[in-house]
């Protein structure tokens, strides 16, 4: 018999993606088998994060200071501006280490399907990073989606009339791809920029 | 940058079933990006289940009380024992609303490939309830799998000697199930069992 703790629980884990309620049901069950090895665990892990986890008001990247530790390293290029859709996308450039600049979370794409307007997104936040001046370049770091791109042209136009270098990340072929198995819209896109050998 | 919190707690969550590591920082995400809609009521519903509940030590089931809230209620019926492998079996049961009786939770079944042994399961405590006598029946109500069988066929061997009537859920064909999609397994099982048209 599922007390309502349980039910509790079972809803609150189905609320994550890629979890529904039949998984959850799993996972709860998981849990309270393996308490010691999993559930403490969880719980502790959990109560740290929403302890000690904050957004950055300055570029929307979750830390546990504020400003994050990104925009508080003196190391980084204050010139250069990485602007990404989501946290988790400043976290795989991260793991990259290639770029040495600073960052902005905008909190999504546009997107006229789920209603997301530019005022739902830190747009405006964004220009007035860029508004005070002191960048020279502007990298759109978007997704390759449609939404995506469609962010991209709208920030593009947003900052034409600061004087900063706008530029986004390459389109083509992925490391590994092979062109049997790419869509054509990639093979496209590789074909277009191709480049002279070096 | 992925703080040392935030690893942890994607570790924590990449080891429930259905998440794995990628799915499992998508989560994360998810979490501390709708920190008052999901993580607070799932760090509340964990914390709370890990303060309430507790194994039941008669029958196993996970319950806010012990003797559980079936072992403790006297119009169960205490003559009918229905032996399950997990708690989560024991749930689905309930939500049929069909058994009068109270439960035992074996805690898995027999494996050879996973190697688990009947003293890995709670057996020991299930002959020793029946031991005690005030059982007429005893439902073993193992998953229809080749380890729930071979589970039931050795409790079947270990309470021969008691008094009471042992039997086992009916194999057939499933609610819905058409002929030409069932397996072969299935088919000869509903054959095998096949009763007189009432």
């Amino acid at each position: 018999m599922a007390s309502s703790e349980i039910d509790a629980l079972t809803q609150a884990l189905a609320r994550l993606p890629g979890l529904g309620p039949r998984s959850a049901r799993r996972a709860v069950l998981h849990l309270l088998k393996k308490r010691e090895a999993s559930l403490t665990p969880l719980l502790h892990a959990l109560a740290l994060v929403d302890e000690r986890l904050e957004t950055c008001s300055t570029c929307g990247n979750v830390d546990t200071a504020n400003p994050c530790s990104i925009c508080a390293d003196p190391r980084r290029d204050s010139r250069a501006l990485c602007v990404v859709e989501e946290v988790a996308d400043l976290w795989a450039l991260e793991r990259s280490r290639l770029f040495p600049g600073r960052f902005h979370v905008l909190g999504g794409r546009l997107s006229a399907l789920e209603g997301i307007r530019p005022e739902d997104l830190t747009i405006d936040a964004l220009v007035g990073r860029i508004g005070q001046g002191g960048i020279d370049e502007v990298v759109l770091a978007m997704n390759a989606t449609l939404e995506g791109q469609t962010t991209a042209h709208y920030l593009a136009e947003r900052i034409e009339r600061f004087p900063v270098r706008v530029t986004q990340l390459a389109h083509g072929l992925p490391v590994g791809g092979e062109l049997d198995y790419l869509d054509e819209g990639t093979l496209a896109q590789a074909l277009r920029a191709r480049r002279p050998v070096a």
